[in-house]
């Protein structure tokens, strides 16, 4: 099967008009849907819109919404129809020759098929004397027509050339409608097909409609059968995106554009079209590299070998130093300006096929970074996560690899850490969707389940990230509500964990040395003892050296963390016991509270300071 | 009846705990309840937070929450129970005697009443010996207990005087039950009342619960009736505020605590508790004060000349010049610094006892703001609303009033401009309720439906709140997500609409001046045309003179915008024909585009400059 056509509406994106249909052609689509409110506030004229589509390389596939048009009395009727051909101007200036008809919400309507086919024809007939034609589309709340079903007998009772279905995912899979019947619809009278994904909420269809839609691969329907059985009944349309979402609507629509077309790329490779390389397998990390100013850097420098890392090599030409302790390596590199920095300038995961990752990310949408190189270094690919940290595909084991950049000056040690568990990044409010389907479609990572609890300053959200053989995890927080200015906490932690075989043995060899371990209060310890119960030296132990507890329906999880470094990174040993798949979630607001107190110095200088 | 404790669960708020802890006491609380996540988190001992409370002034009224206690098999029944005994430890050292045990949602309970009254009066026991008390509460979402009348049953089974009920008034009302069977539960059984509002949605009641509460008068519970049915029964505990919201749950907690006991004192007015002065009828608005720049207050003076508004004095001791049209006063303070600077410094609006107002706003914890006074000048009481907007109490006939503060320099002439119709005030986004129980309480005001809409850079709110004969329009405006660095457009925009007789005659003669009048784009008379098929003759001038055009079952409603002043004050002429009581926000997104567009100044320019 060949590429598709890729569209969007324009009521995906924040903006006016023009700024929504220039990112949709920097993001690459060919078409748009030009949502009627959009048009309404501009000061162009519709054939000014339609000349600017064009210099852009843009069709407009679709003018939409007309709403509330069929099964009407006759007064009404020629008032809908006087309303179209209003319409019908402002589509020929605009140069498109479809229009979406919604079915009927209105209170005059009434209840007759016949009655709705027969009007349908009318408007039909209208459209087609302009050259125009009309997708007539069951709203998921529709007063009568709320079935994909429905509507498609009346269209078939209508029996006009000019009158087809709109097929939107939404409007089906919301309801829990039955995609496979669409295969039993002539592909030619399928006129258009709106693609939109959702979280699975419990609540009134069309508030989840107008706030919470996602592109496909960010929420939870099946697209793939769905859009599949569309394009084996034969349609030929463009795939269009419409999605309402509350955050997208306010968000800068350029990266949005971006997130929207790898969404549809990732779509068509789960439908078999071959529109990337398939992602290389994965085999855990190569590296992360943290920035930070001189200072900061000496500062986890001196971290990472109280937590008996080695320092095992300069970079030829650049200021970072190579630091590993069995598999883990953590670059640090210590260009950064300003004070008190830190941040996880860029993760490395091992690709059994870098260059194939590389070209794989370039047509999911993320172009290869130019990077500076000197003569004798390794030509390592990397891609800019959306909340712009750097991801490399590496081959360590390779002769010309990475590693060859760097000047040996010791062995690494074996010691109780054996290699990076998870990094964990906190996204940008508007990107944590558009974060994950990225890790998906340019990783090839898959989802695990999003988890909410209530941090000491707002509600946050947590989704793992992982590979097929769980050997490369990423964690992706973010807050539910944007921050303000409110919360003197840690803004956007960052953290890399390291696998560490025991973690209890390492903590107490820490308590003996001057490593900075983020002190665990004894209230956490009391409510352990109350929850779990546990064997009373393991709670001593635990508390004495402040290592965290959490335990899932498999296994056990003990971890700890270090005090910042900088204001926002801080390190974490994990100790994954039988199968435990999680991150911690339940204790990560003892370590937010935590992280704050280090940075407030003393109990109580919040009140005393505000 | 005498005023009652009142309380508020530390969950509501955000912090850690001693933030939340001080954010209540200042506010005025009598007490808290220890939200369990918030003492784990805490440095401090239990007994040390007990001692801070104590000297804060608060008792610790409650420990909360004790999750899936009853009806257990035996082993599950003695977990528990030493689990409560590690909690009564806790609360021994918090020094209060209360703990919360919620009705089950546990797969390992079982349906059966007996056992669990059985286990309950166990419970109880324990907690006597230690002189503790039980208080148990019916989740809406409870496995088998999900109602405060099933909750009784058991209790009354058990029997037992250390155990009692707790009623929450959103796990009763989220699920429409009947508070009217609360009057037949004896008073000493009913150990604790907890009070939260909330919006009506059709959700799932969890996520409705956990996200989407609010304070007392913020959303669409009759809590008055709930309230009042608890008092009957003879409760003598505590009115508590229990509140999970995503927005507080960010938000500085010291104005948040301040919103929730305006929240607890606006109930108690309803119920019939003497807490403050009645609200004092209004009668209008005797000014609206814009603050500017030196420039910008001249480009203000010049567009309310242009609208036929005269400059009729200035004040005696401050940059300050009065401007009239009919009822219509504005005041210009040029006192502002900083260049494109003009906002609503203040609105005034007429009482007919100015002191009794200033009394009320003081008992409904918004302080009478300090106010430097020339020796000559009135005693204008103004307290400040949560946008920091300034609110003057004045009597505008008074022989001492407001206006023998300035030196009068001419006559008010005559015009089609009869005074302030409504001032429009976008509110800080975690100060949105907030604002509307501010109008509410402290001004006497009753707000209106909520519009949400969609604007070209976000999602919007607008709340209208208004007094009883409709003299005093205040609309409230804010964002559904809070904005981030996108959105290169007016900011927190701001303006006053001036009632007009006639805005068509007004508009053609502003067409023959230099006025500086929003330009509205031909697409919005387009649509215009095609959606109302208006008179052509009136569609021409609305289209020639940029007048805008809504309906709604009452009547029309015709207004016009200037362009902006500054970055964000706009002026607007409305004329309400036949009562229609809207704001026009269908053409909100019409008007945002077009500010955008002035401060743009050219088409294109967005996609340009980025």
């Amino acid at each position: 099967m060949s590429e598709p056509r890729r569209s969007i509406a324009t009521v995906c994106l924040s903006g006016t008009l023009e700024d929504k249909l220039a990112a949709a052609a920097a993001a690459g689509f060919d078409g748009v849907e030009i949502f009627e409110n959009d048009l309404i506030a501009s000061a162009a004229s519709p054939a000014d819109i339609g000349r600017y589509c064009r210099d852009l390389g843009l069709s407009v596939d679709l003018y939409q919404p007309f709403r509330d048009f069929e099964a009407v009395p006759p007064a009404r009727l020629r008032e809908n129809l006087r309303r179209a051909e209003r319409k019908f101007d402002v589509m020929e200036q605009l140069g498109t020759d479809l229009v979406l008809v919604c079915s009927t919400v209105s209170p005059e309507a009434v209840d007759d098929d016949e009655l709705a086919a027969e009007q349908l024809r009318v408007l039909a007939d209208r459209a087609e004397a302009r050259g125009m034609r009309v997708a007539y589309e069951a709203l998921a709340w529709g007063r009568f027509v709320n079935t994909y079903e429905h509507s498609w007998r009346i269209v078939r009772r209508a029996d006009h050339p000019a009158l087809g279905l709109c097929l939107d995912s939404f409007h089906v899979l919301s309801r829990d409608g039955d995609p496979a019947l669409i295969r039993t619809i002539p592909g030619e009278k399928l006129f258009y097909l709106q693609l939109a994904d959702a979280p699975k909420l419990d609540m009134d269809v069309l508030q989840w409609s107008r706030h919470h839609r996602l592109f496909p691969g960010q929420g939870s329907f099946d697209l793939k059968t769905f859009a599949g059985n569309v394009l084996e009944a034969g349609y030929t349309g463009p795939l269009s995106l419409e999605v309402f979402n509350d955050v997208f609507r306010q968000a800068d629509p350029k990266p949005a554009a971006v997130d929207a077309m790898r969404s549809l790329r990732l779509l068509e490779e789960q439908l078999g079209i071959p529109v990337a390389d398939p992602a290389p397998d994965l085999d855990g990390y190569a590296f992360a590299e943290l920035l930070a100013d001189p200072a900061t850097a000496t500062g986890l420098s001196d971290g990472l070998a109280a937590l008996g890392f080695a320092e095992t090599g300069e970079h030829r030409s650049k200021p970072v130093r190579r630091w590993e302790q069995g598999g883990a390596r953590v670059l640090i590199n210590a260009s950064a300006s300003a004070a008190d920095t830190a941040e996880i300038g860029a993760l490395a995961v091992e690709s059994s096929d870098p260059l194939r990752s590389a070209r794989r990310a370039e047509a999911m949408s993320s172009p290869i970074l130019p990077r500076e190189r000197g003569p004798q270094e390794a030509g390592l690919a990397s891609v800019a996560a959306p909340d712009g940290t750097g991801v490399f595909f590496c081959d360590t084991g390779a002769p010309d690899g990475w590693l060859s950049d760097f000047r040996d000056t010791a062995t690494a040690g074996e010691g109780l850490i054996t290699g990076i568990d998870h990094v964990s990044l906190t996204q940008p409010f508007d990107h944590f969707d558009e974060a994950a389907l990225f890790c998906r479609s340019v990783l090839g990572l898959e989802p695990e389940e999003v988890t909410e609890y209530a941090a000491p300053f707002g509600m946050v959200r947590n989704r793992g990230m992982v590979d097929a053989t769980r050997s490369v995890r990423i964690a992706l927080n973010g807050t539910l509500v944007r921050r303000g200015e409110w919360a003197p906490a840690v803004r956007d932690p960052q953290h890399i964990a390291f696998t560490c075989t025991d973690v209890l043995a390492m903590a107490e060899k820490l308590r003996a040395s001057a490593a900075p371990v983020l002190p665990i209060p004894d209230n956490y310890y009391d409510d352990l003892d109350a929850r779990f119960g546990l064997d009373l030296e393991l709670l001593g132990s635990l508390r004495r050296c402040s290592v965290l507890y959490d335990r899932d329906s498999d296994g056990e999880f003990l971890h700890l963390f270090t005090e910042l470094f900088g204001s926002r990174v801080f390190l974490e040993l994990v100790q994954r016991i039988d199968g435990y798949a999680g991150y911690g979630v339940a204790n990560a607001p003892v370590r937010m509270a935590a992280h704050r107190r280090q940075r407030l110095t003393a109990f109580g200088a919040a009140s005393r300071n505000s």
